[in-house]
């Protein structure tokens, strides 16, 4: 089992009467993802209006707040107990076999347009086996054509627009990934978290982006950008695109400053918990 | 009250050995909406699988059928007990009140790229009171710009090509206005369903694409595309766009003909039943 | 040498008081291409405005035409004397070395968004030898990629659009392939004409979209949708791209009718006169 | 009549073997700029290749640079003497009458996509009166709608673009002035070169980018960013585009330093010096 230490530090600077958020930085309560103990600190005395979505665990946190500087300190400690299982044993669901609450995830969405993309998906995985390998040759493909670059793409970019400049960050990698798993008829969402195990070169820890797969019977994690260790994310929230996903929703005018964010593997394995590593298994946070 | 009287019928060629559907072709069911009586018939031995979404009230149904031609026959007889509200009763909701089911449409979706619009919708709308006047503003704004144009458009087509282009059909004008009020931080959903009281000379009855507004405590009904009257719409189902919003999404290759409808109003005072017309009240269908 | 005789048939009608039209249906003046007879027949009294472009070869006709059915019908007797050369002798052109005129073709267009293209051609191309086979194993890329369907595109698809949904007719298969070359900063442009030796089942003999690169000291054919004889292409135009190079640009509101051409190839072998062929050297018509 | 001094510096930290740069930083040749001194200085050992564009007057300079730094400095003295004219005696050119080198300026380019801009350019300005006071209707529109902000958009930005998002810089307003000229018939090119009289609260002293207007003999200046003065520009290149004007188009890897430029006005009345002003003439440099 893993456990791990997580601490968040966001800070922003409102520039106008008040401003509301909506933040999904609290760790998501999944069948796998347990929730020991969390705090959560904000210097102004708001209080904060709390939901959780009971299709996904995502957990959210409305508040309005004043001007003036913000600051919320999130920690928790978080067991990580994944469903593990060998990736050839997972097949695509048929169409008429998917649960409900998968076929959501089929459709287009505001930065995955996979309706345009049918053609070139067939053609470049329309031959292979379906299963949890053509998943893994769909993120190997897109591994292969995009170049991880900062700066290299805004807010407005999309799947299509990653795939003709091949640049982008792990949200961009995320949304090329998912419209050609939805092309084939895959669902696919994105997943938002804190990543583990990154080069530091890269640059301070980070939220993250990557994608939930639906095989056999639950959503699997892959990760394209594939700079870290999916054994250690933190997940806070899943959704159709970086559009309904975001850490923190913001409406007003602010400054904000880079997030601080540290997360710790605990290594005791007298205890039975051992840090991260990569892997072969297809992993699941559902169960 | 209003009682209605569909009858709608599908035909398709299968052109491959077998053919996944999801439609959604059934009246939905709202707390104002009430089916009293329907049937369904379909030419070919398949099973439905059939399954509601608790949260909007659609219903699906799912088929999985063979090559050759496939009909469906739906009828049903539909009870309408509009929630009516004077418009100047109706305010915007701010964030910090908006109930979560509400949050999930005020996010940019595929064709509705709110996140682009931001500065245009404060710029034309942003002085208005924010009210149910200010979303009529809307609707007022993208009928004066959008002329309606059979085929000037495709199902590639977004908000923002319809803004550029001022061409559409009713999905069109459905998609902008949708994509301006979210920009305003304005719940706005698409609804399907059958239209009632268009012009013959606009072509044979068919399936409508319009809006839902989020104000006071509920969903109301707007028209953008103007050419019906929205107090005798039939709601099939509601979602963030035309990308999940389907009346029929096929998974394979077939050759589709135009459906055919018949809506008719039963006018009948005396028991209390009167054909739509047009008001200016608001209309909701969720009580 | 090859001798074609040529016949082109236009019908509109004219919906309004005047309307203005620039042709370019004659024959191009170019070194290799000569005009050894024409004529043109219109049904209105009108008196076209010829000029050429010096620097192209281009002629364009202009007329202001009156309300109601307009016929044009151009005929031509034209000579062809490719230069050929072995493609394996014909390099790329440094930057440096680059005529002016053909620096014009290097930047993005309307439909050919060069620009965004640099790493996937690089990534694609930039390892191979730089030269005629380069570009012939762009040619070959874009063919494989894009499927030829008539109506899976119109009149605002550019090379990304076809690109990503990898449909199109030969005009898309230009802006393409155009686009690629110029991503490598190899002068690449747009040339319509008509074609010769399509297979008569894709439809009636038509206008034709194909491609010129410039390679070693001159402009050489590329015909990218690969249905046709290139040794067989009048030239009408060419251009950076679709925008620029209509065969026939309208400034008002008419009926268009599909227009009626014949092509063909003197078969007199006596007097050096043969059909144009497949070959394998690389075909230039500018001398 | 105005002379205006100007110096002008660029320096680049070339990173690869060779680099190619194609400079159009030359004050062009036209009818009413006369350069009366210049000076170029390159710090490497180059031989640059200098060529004119007959129609344009603009002027091209080619080097291919070694690696390591790279600074230019081009200094020169320049009369400006326009042809003014009162805008009310100025009509637009009915499209039998453009001459050839306008007409070339009427279809879309890679930034400018006005052939989808044509319903919405004929709702705002069709019914307007045919000549300079539409053209400046067309700017005071763009005016309104665009923001200067600097970093709001990039290389990528076109018009449409502009017109959604509502920000952008000197390049984008042009853009958008340009697109709706040309859905209109109306010829219009982009200019570059070297503002004077903007507000030094804007930053230091720029490159600019505006746009010429072809209306009764000739092309006129119009600067729909509005932060300059017209009467001091110095003209570099005009183009369809920034696809086509850049004031550098570098073939290569290189760091480059923001540009240092002064440009004054000698203030000598005596001898018929005077400072540029803001006037309410139409000016054109063509004469």
């Amino acid at each position: 089992m893993i456990r791990l230490k997580l601490s968040l530090e966001l800070n922003y600077e409102i520039l106008q009467p008040n401003c509301d958020f909506i933040f999904n930085i609290h760790a998501a309560h999944t069948r796998s993802q347990t929730v020991l103990q969390e705090n959560l600190f904000i210097n102004q005395p708001v209080t904060p209006n709390m939901y959780s979505d009971p299709l996904t665990g995502n957990r959210y946190m409305r508040i309005t707040a004043f001007p003036g500087p913000i600051k919320l300190i999130y920690t928790a400690t978080i067991d990580l107990a994944h469903h593990m299982m060998p990736p050839q044993l997972l097949p695509e669901v048929p169409i008429a076999q998917l649960p409900a609450m998968a076929l959501n995830y089929i459709y287009p969405s505001r930065y995955c347009q996979s309706d345009r993309l049918q053609k070139l998906a067939r053609r470049e995985f329309g031959h292979l086996w379906q299963g949890h390998s053509r998943v893994q040759a769909i993120q190997e493909w897109v591994r292969q054509r995009v170049t991880f670059t900062s700066g290299g793409s805004n807010a407005s970019t999309s799947a299509i627009d990653t795939l003709i400049e091949q640049v982008g960050v792990c949200r961009d990698f995320a949304h090329v990934m998912i419209a050609l798993c939805r092309a084939l008829n895959i669902p696919a969402r994105f997943a938002t978290g804190v990543d583990y195990g990154a080069d530091p070169a890269l640059g301070p820890q980070d939220f993250h982006a990557y994608v939930e797969v639906y095989l056999g019977d639950r959503w699997y994690i892959f990760d394209p950008s594939g700079l870290a260790i999916p054994m250690g994310f933190v997940r806070f929230g899943t959704g159709h695109d970086a559009a309904d996903s975001a850490f923190a929703t913001i409406f007003g005018t602010v400054n904000s400053q880079s997030p601080i964010i540290n997360l710790e593997a605990i290594n005791d394995p007298a205890n039975n918990y051992f840090v991260p590593y990569r892997c072969s298994d297809a992993l699941s946070t559902d169960a």
